[in-house]
């Protein structure tokens, strides 16, 4: 059950012209369920993606890579993008990255390309080998049903462990061209991205210059799916892939273009939500928090203290249990790693309560207060450290019984 | 329930000369339990400590630091240790240290000495005010019964969510000197000590000059309480003290003493056993796990890459479900922050079972040997990295429903 997350509607996830997506049901790790996915470009479309900075990056994240660096270099431009849940290819060694080879060269042989012009991603358990025959059986279905609907389909087949699929749609004009824009994410655990979440693509009809797509999807990136955690674990298949049909009327060449802000603030938006909804359906959530640290020396400091917060399993099941033990939140920011903080120059406050003034409990506080914040699905709690002008934001989750069972019975 | 942890037998537990204790039963938060505790010392004993690195560090432990400070400094001696439960006057600013300071006067007057004399704890929860006047009312009963023979009723005095006390003791002859050392410790949340656990008292009867006992106390806690982690949560409170009270007939005067290492590795060792009981009865903890990573190419990282294995929510629930999922610890490896760390170099052991090799699954893996050992109640995790010398060992428990429980319901 996601927090106040409703499920997309499948109508209204508009096609984006210039991507065409195709599905299949494998068989990769259990039966009837969809657990492949093919998304076909047009000629013209240009791909930029962040990955994970885990050292144990998965065997198609090197892939991934190496292939976008084909393209950089000036090698053919990529075709396909192909998805598998059900096994990650992960800590998988040269048999691993045969694997994920091999996976390309089947569906470019399929879609008349080069092997190199295929990105695959997969997702799923770590250090099993990739079942690959089966996903080569079932690339031609995927291929077969190549359409430019298939959105709700495409957000169903990469879910693991989510309870919902996730995707979001909109439209902006921009100087009068229509842009269209439709993404799809999921994770709901091992999710601490750097650099991306598990999984996120967004794909829209405007046309962008290679260097100006690199630019915009670390933009994208760091205020989206970079600002997330539900238990600090940084996946090694996390990837986020920004794809620019060209399909559109709107051309951005450079990143001095009048329209690259307006554009890039629309994908970061909608890449933002994505993101928040891998939050509101983190495994065993109950409560969706959002915790912003203000006055800081720099972005970074904030950020660690906020991640300090978001990760204290104390933290979390206080929130929970919608107990308002709010020091542990101050204990998780005393030993972020800031050592120069004077806690004597820090306030927090829980939604719209002062709860601590200059390191100190408010002497206006009263616990009732806290309460009635802490019973709330949706929580911020903001602290200011007196410090700059620096700020950052991170959103998470509760740690309830439901994570321990879920990840306690992962693989059975 | 610990995880192969017998109760301590309180006729085991060694009465130290030079060193008196008492206790009392004083309400803090809850009646009839003991939950204050002083601990007098013999004239010419030394104490050195180590303490939090938390910024939040609580009031009573920048009251001890500044004591044992004034004692470098020339000032008079300290006399005597006081520790109350059910608070952990943190997070409570000016008042706070004002109150410490008041429960030092209170001490200093029962005893004759000055407040400055006196080193000050607390434990329990943070962020409300210390209930001052229930500690000064509850210490005349403590110092009542001050007996050489109270090391259970000690051990009982500072649990918070403990299960059970935690004490040990041993009597080494160095040199023909016999010394007789006996300690306690308290710790089953926010435990993940940066200097020390949230509690832990031992004290020997050697004499010991205080540049010695400074060292010595620094090298105990690095090889004890800072190598264990039940949550990733560094308490506010934290401090480890070492008490040499001097009773005995073993002195030394210098660190090139030929009796240092002797009594050094015994301290240490004894030390160790009662970090590992706080692991053993960490909240929820149903298993007991030691981390070791080796060939590393300092020290440094391969404590970041053991802390990181030992913190992973998903690593934890796997111990707990009994489930060799071992990829989640591959990640976890991944994303330690060892930037240049060369994963084809890196095998990993559960016990006896080879798991992973160069990076990858070893071949010969069975999954039916990695689940023989994942159902045992004490499993070791041993990596190499194929890097260099260094290695580090990190003990934790794992992560279960029993947790979330405690901690959603521990002020309640």
């Amino acid at each position: 059950m996601a927090v106040n997350s409703p499920l997309p509607v499948a109508a209204d996830l508009k096609p984006v012209n210039g991507i065409e997506i195709g599905f299949a049901q494998a068989g990769i790790k259990k039966p009837n369920r969809k657990d492949l996915l093919v998304m076909k470009l047009a000629p013209g479309a240009t791909v930029a993606g962040v990955f994970t900075k885990n050292r144990f990056c998965a065997a198609p994240v090197q892939v991934s890579k190496a292939n976008l660096a084909a393209v950089a270099d000036g090698g053919a431009p990529i075709v396909a993008l192909v998805v598998n849940t059900g096994n990650a290819n992960a800590g998988t060694g040269e048999s691993g990255l045969a694997n994920a080879n091999q996976t390309c060269a089947a569906l470019a042989a399929l879609l008349g390309c080069g092997a190199q012009q295929i990105l695959p991603f997969s997702t799923g358990v770590i250090l099993e080998p990739l079942p690959v025959d089966r996903i080569v059986a079932g690339l031609p279905a995927a291929v077969a049903n190549l359409t430019l609907d298939n959105w709700f389909n495409a957000a169903e087949a990469i879910m693991t462990t989510d309870t919902q699929p996730k995707a979001a749609s909109r439209t902006v004009v921009i100087d009068g061209h229509s842009v269209t824009m439709t993404g799809i994410s999921k994770g709901a655990g091992m999710i601490k991205p750097n650099m991306a979440t598990m999984l996120g693509y967004l794909a829209f009809d405007a046309k962008v210059a290679q260097p100006v797509l690199d630019q915009l999807v670390r933009h994208a990136a760091d205020h989206s799916f970079n600002c997330i955690t539900i238990d600090g674990d940084t996946s090694t298949n996390d990837s986020f892939m920004l794809i620019a049909t060209g399909a559109g009327s709107l051309e951005i060449a450079d990143i001095d273009s009048p329209h690259y802000e307006a554009l890039r603030d629309a994908v970061t938006d909608l890449a933002r939500g994505l993101a928040q909804m891998i939050i509101r359906d983190g495994e065993g959530a109950t409560k969706f928090i959002t915790i912003t640290i203000e006055q800081g020396g720099s972005v970074e400091e904030c950020r660690k203290i906020a991640y300090s917060i978001a990760h204290s399993p104390l933290v979390k099941t206080a929130f929970f249990a919608s107990d308002p033990n709010l020091g542990r939140i101050l204990a998780a920011i005393g030993y972020a790693g800031v050592d120069d903080l004077d806690v004597t120059k820090l306030d927090m406050y829980l939604d719209d309560v002062w709860v601590a003034q200059s390191g100190g409990r408010n002497p206006d506080y009263q616990e009732a207060d806290g309460q009635r914040v802490m019973q709330q699905s949706e929580i911020t709690v903001r602290v200011t450290l007196g410090r700059g002008n620096a700020s950052a934001t991170v959103w998470t989750c509760d740690l309830s019984h439901e994570y321990v069972t879920i990840n306690a019975d992962y693989r059975s």
